[in-house]
């Protein structure tokens, strides 16, 4: 295999913060990354952000075959030609979104991908932009891109899933695949499912924001980061794992379920959510709090990378 | 202050899974640590398990003047007498727990703390068990007890609170507190509400069990682990924080918890769950599964501390 063989061209649409961390990520594991935005700005402001986010992925480990320079093209044509993979990650917006589809799909190879990063929305949503809908699949990363391996996999050709997963394989995401389309696809439904019932215990007075969030991050969030919440659940049935758990506190989980609650986004939660939160962040601004996390998750991730 | 005021003594009543835990780890921490059990025979597998949760805490970083020896007691009084704290983690039995609670309360310091570590009942199912109920907390820990780091906490006394969560914090824990008494604290509310949701995936078939539990830790496990989830919509409700996440994008969280499931343990899913997790473990025993978890959350933990 020639080395462009293993690394096709990789088009990135759309150079918001979604699409320059896809740009950092393919160009430090030595793919050729074309960007384009219909933005100045948005193509300015990714500029200036690579250097970061390559350095970033750089103090995780080295990227074979790179870093690659990140082309900036002057039209959408110039990105997608040639490109083995186009990641398309344009602002939530169905017409939008479709009419970007058309376009890529008129210049893009014929058996090349297309994958969406939409979080919101689905792939039954867009596949209606495109003439042929095979050739989208849906790829939604979790944020930050660059740093978190997730990227949730949807679509209905198995040759283009094959080669998208291991397109994603090379460069060190963990690609997952949704059996049916669905909204939030996995990760966002679990987050949701989550925070509802973490505004629910602060709009009940149960527990504040900060502390939920304490809990979150040294209780179930640190124990998910190496083990599912259904592994989680074999491990504590006792010798017969999964089947002793549902056993004897299947029915009791049963029950918990049912003492869930279902907040309202009221103006008192809404200012409860508000302060709290101010107070977690103890002064320090959105970007520093993102510092504090990117810094955070590389050491965690170094520490994977180590720990095998 | 004195060695013995800095380290008071610490009693371990009930030496299962989680009193074990909590006596590996005041020992390390260099508390003199006095286990009693009814049962010899749990006496016995606490003894033959101490080693090897005392080298895990060593991995992670050496106690200051631990490791202590565990002091194995013939009697309750004998583990009681002169305490601080009284780690009360006995079966989850209410009659049971209330008549353990009355002994531990006539022999106890009259100062001292009981600390239960009850999971799935609440300081209002314990508190009628004393004399005077003010003597008990709630301390849950999060298993494993001796390397998660959380410990949440309820009570009515502040004096008492305030001592407890000085001395969880000197063996490493971070205690949070409730400020309501609720079923499954905060942190098993989170985990019941995350997964009745991907048991509903499971059921509609969305995506199967090993595929829910990669995108958790490799998502949003991941990140919770370093952000907690109300401080992660802050952060991406762009410059304004949690309030432009609100306005922009509260209604459509609310029609997401609207679109969440409600999945019934039939035999079906009962299957599909046991199933899953099998092929997930891989031919993995419990055992094995518990070594590659504990493994994996000691290097996460050594990577915490390097990162500061």
């Amino acid at each position: 295999m020639t080395a462009e063989a293993e690394h096709p061209p990789i088009a990135i649409v759309g150079a918001g913060l979604i699409g320059t961390a896809w740009a950092a990520l393919f160009a430090h594991h030595g793919f050729p990354v074309r960007l384009w935005d219909p933005q100045a700005a948005a193509m300015d402001r990714a500029a200036a952000a690579l250097p970061r986010l390559s350095a970033q992925l750089s103090a995780i480990a080295a990227g074979q075959g790179g870093p690659q320079d990140v082309v900036h093209c002057a039209t959408l044509a110039e990105a997608v030609a040639g490109a083995a993979l186009i990641q398309e990650s344009a602002p939530e917006d169905v017409p939008l979104k479709h009419a970007l589809l058309a376009e890529i799909e008129a210049t893009m190879a014929p058996e090349a991908i297309i994958a969406s990063s939409t979080s919101a929305l689905t792939w039954s949503d867009l596949g209606p932009g495109l003439a042929e809908p095979a050739r989208l699949i849906t790829a939604h990363p979790f944020n930050p891109p660059h740093l978190v391996p997730l990227v949730e996999l949807y679509g209905t050709d198995p040759v283009r899933m094959d080669r998208a997963e291991a397109i994603y394989r090379m460069v060190g995401r963990v690609p997952v695949r949704l059996r049916k389309d669905a909204t939030g696809h996995i990760a966002n439904r679990l987050a949701s499912a989550l925070w509802r019932e973490a505004v629910y215990m602060v709009q009940e007075g149960i527990a504040d924001v900060e502390a939920i969030d304490t809990a979150l991050a040294n209780g179930p969030g640190l124990r998910w980061s190496v083990l599912g919440a259904h592994m989680a659940y074999h491990l504590g049935g006792g010798p017969q794992g999964m089947a002793g758990y549902l056993d004897h506190l299947g029915p009791s989980q049963e029950r918990r379920w049912a003492s869930l609650g279902t907040p309202a986004l009221t103006p008192e939660v809404r200012a409860a959510l508000i302060d709290g939160v101010a107070r977690e962040a103890g002064g320090r601004s959105i970007a520093e709090l993102e510092q504090d996390r990117d810094a955070a998750l590389i050491a965690l991730l170094r520490a994977r990378k180590a720990d095998g």
